[in-house]
């Protein structure tokens, strides 16, 4: 793909420059680009209208539509978002650990940024400006290769970012959006390991497994949640029945949302009637094993994959499990290293749970939903990293960032 | 590969165990297993006689044959690692940056161990050890394929783990050693995704580019160090010379040893010469560009390649630049990201390198060779990481390491 390769030469030059700039310098493209996307409204959203055309003649489902549709509203949380990172404090240049060695050298653990990031994304056009915006921020130049389905929409963002950074006087080849929206250039970037430091898929499952097992550029995996919350024997039922209904309920379209309920028998009888209730009334569909349905009678059976499903919607599978060592189990085999809660009054139990499930965040009495950067406090996020290398979780700022040994000698030899 | 899978699953067990060991456990293996290395060395001594018989018999070139032999001191150095692994304070458990969030979480990020760490390695048997050590120490099952030509070494010593780990009542398969050395089983450990979080490829260049190019599981590249010294107009002579003598033959085999040595034009004349005397003394071939070989009667001209070549051997390229600028361009291009310096008493050329030379270890007056798990005060390492993702320069115990998200509710919601 000449295309890709050509990407990949500019970002290498581009990162020369972005690499090196201060903190300054790069809020003041990030202000800048805020500052645009309000002026320019209506550029986007009449790009975003031939998108949204585009999408109805093709026949896009609604949930797609709505990912892909922006509103004033919208841009203006894309452009808000950026003021955020202006504000977060930049991770580069920072040195830790510096520590004098016995023969004098003095060694310290600069932080400087990865170089340049690759993204392949689907329809969410907001994922342009966030992703570039955390980018810019953390000296990265950043490769986009977004959604066939709103191409329209992200040049027009790409092409504000490069109005902007240009009259910063920088290169604006610190934000490309790959043009040739094919399968062939997706499989090029992920053999770009000439040019890319790292690529990030961020999407649906499909997207994600695809990426893993073609990139030759090392991944972070990111986003798919078959989140469980289980309820122990010990758990307090006021408690249990809010955690579960707002896990499922208060966003079932997010990668933190649950998807699984798992509640120990001898609590089944006491809680579950009172969450099936909670969760009907909110419309969500229950697919259960046995004492689920005895229990819940307007529950569904739920078959072997209903355990291993991330549905993304308003439907939830539910287990009677007998201990926290099956729950346990359960989680560790059909979760995919997201997010997991327990709730429970019982000391030993909850250190259990927080020990044997091995996953990226593990709960004790709370929701699932959580699992966030803004929740956790860093800020704007990249994503959700479900795997073990370089992050795991939200991944803020220092995410994008790896680390270079500096050491000041005087002569020492060995 | 079937005894890929049947290890994969043997290590997922094990790994449930070892996993969840407190430090004083884990120490006890490493301490029995060190002490056993010593009363079995017979027995090793043995099992390494029929690989360097049949290593001679398939004409395998000294250095290799070097690097296969084992003798009652090099067991007794393996024994003594392990016995400094122990020493080494366990990350594992360690809970970081814990915060209450405004809305009451307690926050906090727990080290834990990776899980299943696949290491594919050549002829030294000692990485067999070494890895399993740390390893050992960090509660993560290791999967080891090493060279066909250290497979009774490697045998007998994993033979060793295995009765430690068995008389201390736990489950051997934390440390496995493949037994079908092929070209397959290599490829199999490669895509096996399922069982291993990472693969750690250690030996000479091919195997490591083999390994980045084919691996889908996450793979941490080390090791191939294409490393230079920049003598700057600025540099003090005497330091560059001790430099740039001890980076080059101190040990040439080794991955941080100088490769390329680059001189500024005004410094050429004045240290070239001196230079040039004291390699030449300890029997290395230089190999110049034109104004090198003017400097340096005895050096043969470099061609193109030489700059890109890690020779790993009493060799060295050399080249006269016009400023630190070019140096650090040139290092940037053909350099490995292991490890550089510069040698110069000038404040800003100094920085300027520092800041410029993309490497997982930038020096000012100091030899490359310090870049190493003890020089840096991190006790053993698994490898030298030369790229930017999760891990970069030696890789200590931490490196071994993943976090988990653990949160502490009160019944939190969103």
């Amino acid at each position: 793909m000449e295309e890709l390769v050509e990407i990949g030469k500019r970002a290498t030059i581009a990162s020369q420059q972005l690499a090196h700039l201060n903190t300054e310098e790069k809020n003041r493209v990030l202000m800048l680009v805020a500052d645009m996307l309000g002026k320019h409204e209506s550029t986007i959203l009449a790009a975003n209208a031939i998108d949204l055309e585009q999408g109805r003649q093709m026949g896009l489902k609604g949930a797609i539509v709505d990912r892909l549709a922006l509103s004033g509203e919208r841009i203006k949380a894309i452009a808000d978002g950026l003021r955020e990172v202006v504000q977060l404090e930049d991770p580069i240049g920072e040195i830790e650990e510096m520590k004098k060695r016995p023969n004098g050298l003095l060694i310290g653990k600069k932080r400087v940024p990865l170089g340049v990031v690759g993204v392949i994304y689907e329809s969410r056009p907001n994922v342009t400006a966030d992703v570039a915006g955390l980018c810019i921020k953390t000296g990265n130049v950043c490769v986009l290769r977004g959604g066939k389905e709103a191409f329209q929409s992200n040049n027009a963002i790409v092409r504000i970012f490069h109005e902007a950074i240009e009259s910063c006087g920088l290169d604006p080849h610190m934000v490309q959006l790959v043009q040739n929206i094919t399968r062939e250039s997706s499989v090029a970037m992920m053999k770009l390991n000439e040019y890319l430091d790292i690529l990030i898929p961020r999407g649906g499952a499909g997207l994600i497994q695809a990426v893993v097992q073609n990139s030759t550029v090392p991944v972070i995996e990111t986003g798919v949640g078959n989140c469980h919350v289980y309820v122990d024997e010990a758990a307090d039922v006021k408690k249990a029945v809010a955690i579960v209904h707002n896990a499922k309920t208060h966003r079932p379209g997010v990668c933190n949302a649950a998807e699984s309920l798992l509640v120990h028998q001898d609590m089944a009888d006491n809680v579950l009637p009172e969450i099936g209730e909670a969760l009907l009334k909110s419309g969500v569909e229950i697919r259960g094993d046995d004492a689920t349905c005895r229990l819940i009678p307007e529950a569904r059976p739920a078959k072997e994959e209903d355990w291993g499903t991330e549905y993304l919607d308003l439907v939830i599978s539910c287990k009677v499990v007998g201990s926290v060592e099956e729950a346990v189990d359960h989680i560790n085999r059909y979760g995919t290293m997201h997010s997991e809660s327990i709730v429970t009054e019982n000391y030993s139990h909850a250190q259990y749970f927080l020990d044997r499930v091995d996953a990226a965040a593990v709960y004790v009495n709370a929701s699932t939903r959580f699992t966030d950067g803004f929740e956790f406090g860093y800020g704007a996020e990249i994503g959700i990293s479900t795997q073990k290398l370089h992050a795991r979780g939200p991944m803020g700022l220092k995410e994008l960032t790896t680390n270079k040994y500096v050491i000041y000698g005087n002569g020492q030899i060995r």
